[in-house]
């Protein structure tokens, strides 16, 4: 399969774009979907160490590349399908074994990244490289110091997912477009997350000034808490109530893709090395990053509240801590 | 959840459109995702009986709509969700017990369509049906007995995988965009199908005028019956290596779907109750049939050669018989 | 061509979704180009006194449905050809003679909508009316009074195009995707309008937190004044240089209609009758207004400083002077 | 402006795509407006050499593209903007004096041609180029000539268009989807064109067997005359009524420029230089032809009747001795 799509159509190398994605579980493949959905690039690859699996997603996908722009898609368990990508998206991980912990699994995962990583930097080492395994940050961190590439070339898909969630949830109390709520979620991509509700809009108005909600409440305390609360915890109970995420952390990194493909200079939360950002530093974190072809870019510095640079601060801590454990 | 859904766009009714999906499994919401990246309607509905799971896909989804046309996405183990739905797909069956035949499984699924579709009827009384539950065809000629419905109004998803699996295949062979290759699959969605090779064309050239493929190989009856094996066990292969097919199917059927809400009057190999076609009646199978917002229309009567004719009649008493198996 | 259109496809009326644009001169005919394109509607007509240009601009945008989203289009000097729209927007206006004054064009172009707004409003009571004809706010003040319509139903286009020119020229001057200029434009579509520096976001940055820009310049008032002038003159600069402005404003327009069609609750600087609004009542105006199926819906009150709610007070005084002056 | 937008994304270069369209009259700033809409490429810019023009076209256009796929779009009378362009598109012609004749014109255009093509290849040596100034047979022959550029890398627009409006008309008569009319215009882009009737299918129904139309016609030799005749004059009858044709032809071209972008391996109605073609050498006419990424492939050799040979080879005359009379 994989050969036959190699040859398929004779082109000059550097003209066609390609996007490399490792790891064929459901978020994988899903993205997958959605980057071929909306037609990032004229090739899509899948690398997975599950031979028969990989192939048998990339080819439920290729089956329906008759109603999708053009693209190629193909699957293997050779390194090699990888070369020459564009962006190469890492969402392999380690399996949690029974009675392991979280600490153990990340360090096992971790240990994954010494592998891979390096493998696909030697068949695509020009490629802009977005990490989404979890637990996103400290990997981020960790594969920056495996790969030795530069925080620009290497970043984490953040809270790109969070902030999505965070959006629909006010979308959903206010009865407006998610396309018109600018609101952000910051920090690590997990408990302590921060959303940065004092520089939140909707279209121009900013939160605070909004008024009763569709229920009637006013975008008060306790308000803000239950819908920090509902974006934490909607990953724990999709999990409970389907046993994974996919499909909207596919759209939410095709996106980020699709800033890089196409060089849009968008802001998108995702988790990058910090330097200086709110006196945080040599952590990867999210805060909102401008995102192009040349990978992150200039970081925001929004304004923010006593508050909110305290959560910011103690999620650094958290990840800096993650981090060490796990020897980096 | 679905509640603050139901009452988040206070609109005047038949203003908006509304997609309902019965069966929250892996094809049912690939199929949403599939439905609500496409834009096809302002609502895509999941009803399934497994509430946490119908909620979790949902919410899935939902968390995702920043990055598609707007849509609204629910979830409800509550037929009133799928109320007033312009287009309404069953991806609903029974579940495989250990050690159940194929007959048996069937006799299941038949059984779930005599609770499952009134049910929805009462509630959407309007919308046009399409069956996607296997054995699509069998299930299909059975829901409209126990509908009542005109076989425009309700329909099955035939072979438009098939179709599109077929395309793929011979888009390999020879390099040429997809979208280019104009071939058919018609028949048994499943073993007996039949690829309507006499009257593929590439082009505008008829295949078997097409001279040597990227392969060197000519489409001669060994390529040709290659592809058509390839086609019916690629399933298989699929489910062996991932455990389900869902993507491709997911965009097969949005296409329908889309053909229905846009009225477009589109082409495709759906399964309909069959009327003196080719000689062949009172059996659902797939045929080139004209869709739009009525529902299924004329079915096409391409020119046949013996072989093909012989393949589809054989198909239609396969189906006859499994029908009449299961009390239809 | 009209006649065969209207019986190419025998629907259940009700069931497909219909765009009526009135005047088929540069802009119009544009948008419909837009809406055909982004597939807004099953069926996308033209009106014009003109038949043979409005025949002519139709058939030219058929010709190339083959590559957009499946829409029927057809163009008459036919009414009729309206009737059950769901959304009618009005491009027509008054043509100016030699010597004739801008009071007299805009009175003359009032003229055309009593005749205009009546009929279209007999084929199709229910749609809802976006007028775009210049000088905007004054004639939907007056289709508003001559039709008896709610402001809910009938609106302005305003300063969606503004909005979008202002957010160009930040994004020029910043780098960053115009998605991600969170800016908007309020009051008169014209001379006197008011960009809303104050509450403008780039991403979650305050627009005066932002820091130099690509050129090294603050948005300061001086920086604020030049992109405001910019904004109102570039509507000049290109009519000077190809003798009318189109692209654009389709798809501004366009974007409306999608919020309409697909009830989006999408947040747009549309001009609507203001009740109460920072004081300012009984004037349409463009401010930033929630659009979805119903039409207008709720106006925003952002946080406005001294100078904005000044010049949008001035702003209103002018439009009303006009209004007075066309005797409404 | 054009400075700006060329320093407003810093990124590595060849990492962005980039369209260049040569002429900002209706057809070229239409082309472009389409090509934006489709997010074809990151950049697209514009060349004439009224400054003026072109530079309110493009912004005009650069307004926008808050509702496209981010794009930066900019114009200049500066051939430098065009510089390491991906595709080149010509649309530039020379204008029609008072009383100049037919031949007269295309010896102007010819003229302007070895003018403009050497200038731009100067800059983008590597482009695909697609022309579309007519007579665009003539005129891409001339090119070739001119230019000592392969036939793969330099090609024009044939009867792209024309195919278009031919499913089309099929379309309206048939009540079919356009996108499953499977028909072709080859020859001539102008009055001796042949339209492939032979092979032409709807779904796989070849047209004669079709049966009655939606007015009770058969597709007779009566019918298919209106058809090819109604193609022809369709031109004349827009330009009659609307002073120009832009809008098909927009998309069209569109259509070429994204089979290019994306190496989709499509078949398209380009105009290439044929070698031993149906009998057919040395000349520049449409054929269904393969196109991709490195430009003009392979052309189709679709089943001919006598007719439609002779059709052809008349066709190919015509252009030989249009060429020969231009000194070509």
């Amino acid at each position: 399969m994989s050969e036959k799509a190699k040859t398929l159509y004779p082109t000059k190398r550097g003209d066609r774009s390609k996007i490399a994605i490792i790891g064929a579980g459901a978020v994988g493949a899903t993205l997958a979907y959605a980057c071929v959905i909306a037609g990032h690039a004229s090739e899509v690859v899948l690398y997975d160490i599950n031979k028969q699996k990989v192939q048998a997603e990339a080819l439920d996908i290729a089956h329906g590349i008759q109603f999708t722009p053009m693209s190629a898609v193909s699957g293997s368990d050779d390194i090699e399908i990888c070369r020459d990508a564009d962006v190469v998206i890492v969402t392999a991980g380690a399996k949690q074994k029974p009675g392991q912990s979280r600490l153990d699994l990340a360090d096992a995962t971790v240990g994954l990244m010494k592998t891979i990583i390096p493998a696909v930097q030697e068949v695509a080492p020009d490629a802009v490289y977005i990490l989404v395994t979890n637990p996103v940050d400290v990997v981020t961190y960790a594969s920056l110091k495996i790969s030795g590439l530069s925080p620009e070339q290497m970043f984490g898909s953040g809270t790109v997912l969070d902030t999505a969630r965070l959006r629909y949830l006010v979308s959903l109390e206010t009865g407006v477009a998610v396309q018109n709520i600018h609101a952000y979620v910051a920090g690590e991509h997990g408990d302590s997350e921060v959303p940065l509700w004092s520089s939140a809009e909707i279209g121009n108005v900013p939160l605070r000034h909004w008024g009763p909600t569709l229920s009637g409440q006013q975008f008060d305390t306790e308000l803000r808490e239950r819908i920090r609360k509902d974006v934490v915890e909607s990953a724990y109970r999709i999990i409970e109530g389907k046993g994974a995420t996919n499909y909207a952390v596919g759209l939410a990194v095709s996106q980020i893709v699709g800033a890089v493909m196409r060089d849009e200079q968008r802001v998108l939360t995702i988790s990058t090395l910090l330097k200086d950002w709110e006196g945080i530093s040599d952590v990867c974190m999210a805060a909102p990053t401008i995102v192009g072809r040349n990978g992150a870019g200039r970081v925001l510095t929004p304004p923010l509240t006593l508050a909110e640079r305290d959560g910011l601060t103690e999620s650094a801590q958290r990840l800096r801590e993650a981090a060490r454990k796990l020897g980096f």
